[in-house]
């Protein structure tokens, strides 16, 4: 068994992770969550919450899955999203182009025909199947879709960032690597504004000496500084980097070994429709190799820029200059006589739509509008004049940098770096070294027998961690090192023994998992202990 | 205005609810929940896994919310999730048959065309559509057919409780009142596992005194204990009683007027297809009268019976018995020497197919399939016998209680209960007296003025705030009377003003959301204060 088998096996076992409708004979590229597992991922996307809610100042919003065909139409991923597929004409098997073996069906060998595949799950709103809709490929459309409402939220300053924590969901060709590739998955996402030309970010120094492992573009690996990747031009901007920077953390916080992370940039021919610059931050696991698990990217201002473009609603924000300065303008003067001759009791109309409009040059005809009728206008009605204009600040669309985490993937990596086999008493022994916020119990709770009261004191621990938030888990079940073994397995930090002792003094045992150490604890204070060593 | 369209102003102009993709003209069923939304939203889910996973001491899982056709065929969705409608001829819009008026269009009058329509989401999985499926139209059928592994999970022992929290669908045919009534809705369900002929609770002492407003299916309305109501047989069971109690606690403890929480029985011709007994939770509200918020079903065996038949495999559960008991059986006993003439060389195994079989009754034929091929066996080549045999426990279908909640209601009815307009210097003032635990933001932090120093201690007090998980807001916007009202309009329980005497003594004020009320409390310690009054 290989490190993938080993974990998949015990993450079924013990319930982390289950194939969803197993007794339905199971569906590539699904995944369900198990009793343990969904603790460890609510953990996993806390923690996330605290790096980009509470520390970033940002704030969350939740959207719809069901996406209407308009929106995914205007941001291009109802023309780009797109795999190009093989299907073998001999047993009909779909994959993607790149996974056929020397052009043949890699299962058959047969010849295969070629074609293309949106990504995207298709659905219908409504009871005629009139109306056409997707289900979303990411969070962040929800986001970009929001962005006047959410400017408005921001009372309108720049920078600010909107997270969303959600399911995304591709229609993959052939999924075949288990939970690495889903067909609905979970992601978090942080879309974050900026002014197009300050890309800078407040808190860069914060990060500057972080050491990073990078691949750029032209297949360069090496390690160095973000602070000297952006004063290279490695890196295209602070915000970037900084959000590359801010990744890494997240990731070694909740149990990624930080050897097993490296950022690799887009090539040209491989960035998203979308996106100007990407660094995908890739862990390394033993039989996938390098994955990409996050993607920072620069989509500039490619999606308000699509959505204002579809709808009409003015995307732009504002900028107030420090004081207002002047700028040289063309505008419009309407020759009120030749108009008034000509158009009579419309003149005053026409001129009022004439010189509502702005020119950047010369021009020989202006269309205007007036009671639905279209008048087109040569240049003995009007006179374009240079002014000099006291601005007080301008409009602009702003650009977008974009942290995008892929959570299924993270879940699996914490599994496959914090896996340890040892061995005790001549068998196999298994512990999960997951960081103590991360694990999906913190606490066992074991009577050292289940008699002369032990057990009643033991239950009432259990329920007084329960009452302060803490997952704890009774069991009496087995001997003293069966139940620790099981609890190891999971990666519970710490368990927590009544025995005749704690009868005597109140105090118990606290075994730490990793080091086996055990040290008394007033039974009282194990709560707030616990607590402590828990975020 | 009426206290919908004030509740769904509020929400929108602050950042509780937006209307889904509004920028595109709107998606009816629709929501999305705005940054101070999600943040209240995921306190309310929070407080729901408090009663459920740590107190009831259940375990949650998370499976896909996009099901395969045999899952949703078997649990009778497919045939039975489907709701009669009416398209008018004339205008061509679409209406459920109880929204008509007299027979007719209600929008223009016109002749009607009725019609069925299932209220599923429809999709594909693959590349070449071949695999129809939908998208869940509760969270449910997640945790049956995952029932044999979370049966392994709980090690085999009934009851247990099962949750999810998470989306479901329903292509509502008309959807009008917002967020009353949504295509894609957040859910939080839990299916707890009983013996059938075993439907006490261990806990139930602890709630039977609990006074309940009942409305029974004879639309008879009485207040009652929770204990009575079973008593008499008004609730079928301890069990479904029971969750009605800690549903009535639940909705209580986020918000929810007491007064205002009814339960009602649901009539036979209205029970869903796999419920026995259902009740609902249903909320008062000004515009919409009582609303169904959480559903209490008893489903019996409905759907583990259902996935056994559709896919084989065993949904049992054990039960041993205290001891082994004496049972008479009826088994097979194959007369070998006439099977033997027969058969041949075949006639042993067709004893070990024989042999297997148990018959409840005499039977005159029986069917047994060897090595692929199927033999009709007459009464010659067998006898029944009547034996008696030591039973060590029986097989059985688990029963499930169910309890359902609709989150997005129960967000919006939190909202409505807690609205209070009163006048404050001769202007409207709005209050929401949320629980501290449920409101989107714990704290604000003000700076009495902008200047001496005083800005940088508020910084520092909300950054230590939000290093202890605290959500609060630093705002130094107008006057402190108009932030202490923008505060007040989003449920802030808490308000700290640095002032001069903090320079002075490390004080801070807090101001108390409902009383208005002003203590002073040690800087260093607010955080602490903070946490001890939002659970």
């Amino acid at each position: 068994m290989d490190a993938y088998e080993k974990i998949i096996s015990l993450a079924k076992r013990r319930g982390f992770l289950y194939p969803s409708y197993e007794i339905y004979g199971g569906e590539a590229g699904f995944y369900d969550y198990g009793p343990l597992g969904i603790l460890m991922k609510n953990n996993i996307e806390n923690k996330w919450r605290e790096f980009y809610l509470l520390k970033e100042k940002f704030f969350e919003i939740s959207t719809p899955v069901i996406t209407p065909y308009d929106v995914l139409k205007a941001s291009g991923h109802v023309d780009e999203f797109i795999d190009e597929i093989a299907t073998c004409k001999k047993c009909g098997a779909s994959f993607k182009v790149e996974e056929l073996k020397e052009g043949k069906c890699p299962i058959c060998g047969g010849d295969v025909e070629k074609g293309k595949l949106n990504l995207m799950f298709e659905t219908y709103i409504g009871a005629k199947k009139k109306e056409q809709a997707f289900l979303r490929p990411e969070t962040a459309q929800g986001i970009f879709v929001d962005f006047p409402l959410l400017y408005e939220f921001f009372r309108k300053k720049m920078p600010f960032g909107v997270i969303q924590v959600g399911k995304g969901f591709r229609n993959e060709v052939s999924p075949r690597q288990g939970i690495i590739r889903l067909r609905e998955f979970s992601m978090a996402e942080a879309e974050i504004f900026f002014e197009p030309d300050n890309k800078k970010h407040e808190n860069f120094d914060m990060v500057k000496n972080e050491e990073m492992l990078l691949v750029t573009e032209n297949d360069e690996e090496f390690k160095i500084s973000i602070g000297k990747a952006v004063e290279k031009g490695i890196i295209g901007n602070e915000a970037l980097a900084y959000y590359m920077a801010i990744t890494k953390n997240f990731l070694t916080s909740v149990g990624i070994d930080e050897e097993k992370i490296r950022f690799r940039q887009h090539k040209k021919d491989e960035l998203a429709h979308y996106a100007n610059e990407c660094w995908d931050a890739e862990i390394y696991s033993e039989r996938f190799g390098w994955v990409e698990c996050v993607g920072i990217a620069d989509r500039a201002a490619h999606d308000l820029e699509a959505h204002m473009k579809a709808t009409g609603v003015d995307m732009r924000a504002f900028k107030k200059y420090d004081e207002p300065i002047k700028v040289k303008k063309k505008i419009i003067k309407a020759k009120m006589d030749v108009l008034g001759k000509t158009f009579k009791q419309k003149a005053k109309k026409i001129r009022e739509e004439l010189e509502k409009i702005e020119v950047g040059d010369e021009v020989e005809k202006i269309k205007v509008t007036v009671d639905g009728e279209e008048i087109e206008l040569g240049r003995e009605f009007f006179t374009i004049e240079e002014v000099e204009e006291m601005e007080t600040g301008k409009k602009f669309i702003p650009h977008v940098i974009e942290p995008s985490y892929g959570i299924d993937r993270i879940f699996y990596f914490i599994l496959e770096h914090n896996y340890k086999e040892t061995e005790k008493e001549g068998e196999n022994y298994v512990l999960l070294t997951l960081p103590p916020e991360i694990a999906p119990v913190k606490a066992g709770v074991f009577p050292l027998v289940n008699k002369d009261g032990l057990p009643e004191i033991a239950r009432e621990i259990e329920e007084e961690l329960r009452k302060n938030g803490i997952m704890a888990i009774y069991d009496d079940r087995g001997s003293i090192g069966r139940r620790y073994a099981r609890m190891d397995e999971i990666g519970t930090p710490f368990c927590i023994t009544v025995d005749y002792q704690t009868k005597e003094d109140e105090t118990v045992t606290i075994r730490y998992r990793d080091t086996t150490e055990q040290i008394r604890v007033d039974k009282k204070k194990v709560a707030e202990w616990i607590k402590e060593r828990i975020g």
